[in-house]
């Protein structure tokens, strides 16, 4: 049985996130159907393993997964099987053959997320599902100031929602960068790190917010960190903003 | 009665277009809703007057309509009120007070369209509801070359959908051009003309994108033009590459 590796993109907005749940529309669902029905529907179900999950209506130009067929198959027409079996909002980036035991998730180095900030007003029809959408007046310069202090190996435990599974919650965040996008009326914060806890970027992201509208202090981040409390930091922003850009290995 | 222009976008993806239909969602009908719900629901339903329809995929970035309200609120009170009752799939860009005989349809001078080309094999799944997408192979430069040939005044009746019901098919295109944007890898067809009959452009885009992949002549369009056969130009451009892009007045 070949391993291979795959490169996914997907839009987000109608699905219930990557995880298989029973009855609902997931990105994990509609790849192992389709690797399934390549295989020619083999007796054992083959399961495709990703780098991690994404909650429901959360992006991704560059998931990662793996998965076994059970014949050798061209790296390159595995990619346009899947692709003509996928829905269109699956996009089957690139597809290699890897070692036996490369799994998508234990190997995975990196990671690399970013947020899109709509900065209008106006609320564009067409970023809707696509951007987050903050209403009040931001002040780039204090977030462009602040963002800097989430590199680093942190306690990300004042960053985690509730409901997290992990053994420990120390992370290292290794860049955390601010882009603004005046032509397009948008903010980028970019983030890579050795891993995120659940919504961990989403809360990153609504702590800047925050200190960009001056709810709180440019300087609150280092005090987020110490105080390993998750009652601190309770605004998180919205899912369609949010995009795993690339897991590397 | 005050009369109110309002310029408006919307993400065509999940309308059945603009015109009002017996049990469908459209834009004109989450309009009407909007303006009557504002007038605090009038005895007399109050219409919402569209430069024209758009069909159902198809988008708007600057689509025109007119309508009354029984009393007078400032336009940008109009803009931000209709604002939060409208769904996200609809945004207004600017309301004004115009003059009582003020027409949205009939005072139009001329109205430009953009058709969105994704040019790669990759199918991006954050353009599939925004762009229409062409498998084959294209020469830009012999559509770069012939689209010029749809400037001027013309007989259209080569370029109509059946069951068009306009008296004459004379219009006039006044500007056609092709915008490469290889950042993208897209391809813009702009129209500017003073009317267009049912399912024109996409028509029109279509023998763009034959001429392109070699399957047409490049001189083909005043051939076709000459012809007024609508069996001659069969192929019609998906709809959810098209936008309404603005109406002059």
């Amino acid at each position: 049985m070949p391993r291979y590796k795959a490169t996914i993109a997907y839009d987000g907005t109608d699905f219930f996130g990557w995880q298989v749940q029973p009855g609902k529309r997931t990105v994990q669902l509609e790849l192992e159907n389709a690797v399934n029905k390549m295989a020619k529907n083999p007796e054992e179900h083959l399961r495709v393993q990703g780098s991690g999950r994404t909650d429901a209506r959360v992006h991704a130009m560059g998931q990662v997964a793996n998965f076994d067929l059970p014949f050798n198959i061209p790296a390159d027409s595995v990619r346009k099987g899947l692709s003509t079996m996928l829905p269109y909002d699956i996009g089957i980036k690139k597809v290699e053959i890897v070692d036996d035991d490369f799994h998508a998730q234990f190997n995975a180095h990196n990671k690399t997320y970013r947020y899109r900030l709509s900065t209008t007003q106006y609320t564009d029809p067409f970023k809707r599902n696509y951007t987050g959408h903050w209403g009040r007046k931001l002040d780039p310069a204090l977030m462009q100031q602040a963002i800097g202090d989430y590199e680093g190996e942190h306690d990300w435990l004042s960053f985690v929602a509730s409901g997290f599974q992990q053994k420990t919650t120390v992370r290292t965040v290794y860049r955390a960068t601010m882009i603004e996008k005046p032509e397009d009326d948008e903010i980028w914060f970019e983030f890579t790190g050795n891993g995120f806890l659940y919504n961990q970027i989403r809360i990153m992201v609504g702590v800047l917010l925050e200190i960009g509208s001056g709810s709180r202090p440019v300087d609150d981040i280092p005090r987020l960190l110490a105080a390993k409390d998750r009652q601190q930091a309770r605004f998180t922003a919205p899912a369609q903003g949010l995009y795993l850009m690339s897991v590397d290995y």
